[in-house]
């Protein structure tokens, strides 16, 4: 099959039902997508890959890879508080096989839908096992959340619990029969709903996919401040594994400040999309990230998921 | 290294001298660029994946993979008529080499150079060595030149010379003492000049990626039309193996359709920016490719690359 027909038949009309709200004019099968912008608007871009034993694994189905390798790039667009618009998806594959493209095909029906976007573009190649997905989200103009925007005394928030993921990976890798953790590392969520409500509250974001501290310590370093960590406070689902679970990537959850004024309306919105958010430390002008025990002994800090 | 710093080491301000004018708010280090669109454009986003030894080969430096992998993907806004505005990069590669980054970094800077453009976003992940490249351009709202607007009884026209980059190519596998078709293989230019002034005159266009005749026939698909191309008029570089040169890929030339009333407002252009371009052919209502020889006999088309 050439490629200009497989594209057709697996690629085309997924979540094309949501073209005409996001001004796509020109979607798969063109040199190029065409989409036209709105006004008083950011645009919030970002590119992610996933590889089969890196990111993702063997044991995994193709609809779990495909959406998986989705939602991964799309948690980018969370951080900053955008509303996606529209993905487009290189794929990088060691054989032509109908059914795996069926599969592959129906895991990003599944995120079309369940994000509400459509894919507008695409690239197939011959190779080892790999998909890279760029998204394309917006905001209202100068309120895109960066990670670079934290100021000292303010509060350090995440969402979700933290390690879960690394739990099901666990699982998963042990071929457990205890299913419970799976999902999470399967088929994370990308936290939209969160960082789009977060817009004016959360003074800096950055998404959980390398470790907590190491991110955070990201964040700091963007932000040139420092920061107070609890670690009795992080919200995990072990405590007897805690440096690990905190330092393990792949949560997806969303880490970020603001200022104590603004906890209330926080809770608020965590009440309202049924999603913790729990305070776990502060910021201050130290430079340096610390975590402390519950005696507020200061703890070794590790490191998160290393990329080489 | 942790992939923060290399990021920042190897990929940031590259073509940062572009970013103003291309309305990049943020770039490199957050987890996501932010862009401001202008109204009245249309925006233009494509995605190309370049990978060893089947876009590009061994023997290249990574100065030159790099250069070409950016290229290839930014010939498909050519062929929309786009001007760049800005590009992101996924690389994957096997094992972190400073004087390798290094090198591969400077033809990143080559191509943004060259085409005035910012690379504005990144991410690098470990494995078999793979390049994605997503491009962005924009034109006038209504004006990108699309692969399915060609009607019947229209020129059809090449810029450059087909084939030429593989001459190059076989010069570069067999390792040749000639180089002369060398840099049409290893540095293709992407015809953006071109495309911007064929905006409004061309009815259609596509980029020869896959093949002369490969890839006009989806043009004519896209376009419900058929084509007549008369073999000798093909501007090749050798007369001899013909079928070859045309089905062979590689060439990142533009094929287009345009009304007969507009030919001396291409040959304006092709005088102005001093490119090639030759007439080979005429759309029909047939819904057929057809290629004649010298005596108008119908001559086997062949086929042009195949992914898989």
């Amino acid at each position: 099959m050439d490629e200009h027909l497989l594209i057709q038949k697996y690629f085309s009309n997924i979540g094309s039902a949501y073209l005409a709200e996001h001004n796509v004019e020109v979607s798969i099968g063109d040199d190029a997508s065409v989409t036209s912008a709105n006004i008083n608007s950011q645009y919030i871009n970002s590119i992610d890959t996933s590889i089969l034993g890196v990111h993702f694994l063997e044991s995994m189905t193709p609809e779990e890879i495909a959406y998986r390798a989705c939602v991964v790039a799309l948690s980018d667009l969370a951080a900053c508080g955008a509303k996606p618009c529209w993905y487009s998806i290189s794929l990088t594959f060691p054989e032509f096989n109908e059914d795996w493209l069926s599969e592959f095909s129906s895991g990003l029906n599944r995120f079309s839908e369940e994000y509400k976007i459509p894919l507008i573009g695409g690239d197939t190649t011959k190779g080892y096992l790999s998909i890279t997905v760029q998204v394309m989200g917006q905001v209202d103009s100068g309120k895109a959340i960066l990670r670079s925007n934290a100021k000292e005394n303010e509060l350090i928030l995440v969402s979700g619990k933290i390690g879960n993921a690394f739990l099901g990976l666990k699982q998963l890798e042990e071929n457990s029969t205890s299913k419970n953790y799976q999902d999470f590392y399967k088929s994370p969520k990308a936290r939209i709903e969160l960082g789009m409500e977060l817009v004016g509250l959360a003074t800096s974001a950055i998404d959980i996919s390398d470790g907590l501290l190491q991110d955070l310590n990201l964040l700091c370093e963007s932000s040139n401040i420092g920061a107070e960590i609890f670690a009795d406070q992080i919200p995990t689902s072990s405590k007897k594994i805690l440096l690990e679970l905190i330092n393990s990537g792949d949560d997806y959850e969303l880490c970020f400040t603001a200022k104590e004024s603004d906890i209330d309306s926080i809770q608020d919105i965590s009440r309202k999309l049924h999603i913790p958010i729990t305070v776990i430390g502060r910021t201050n002008s130290s430079q340096e990230l610390v975590l402390f025990d519950e005696s507020k002994k200061r703890m070794e800090i590790g490191s998160g998921y290393k990329h080489f």
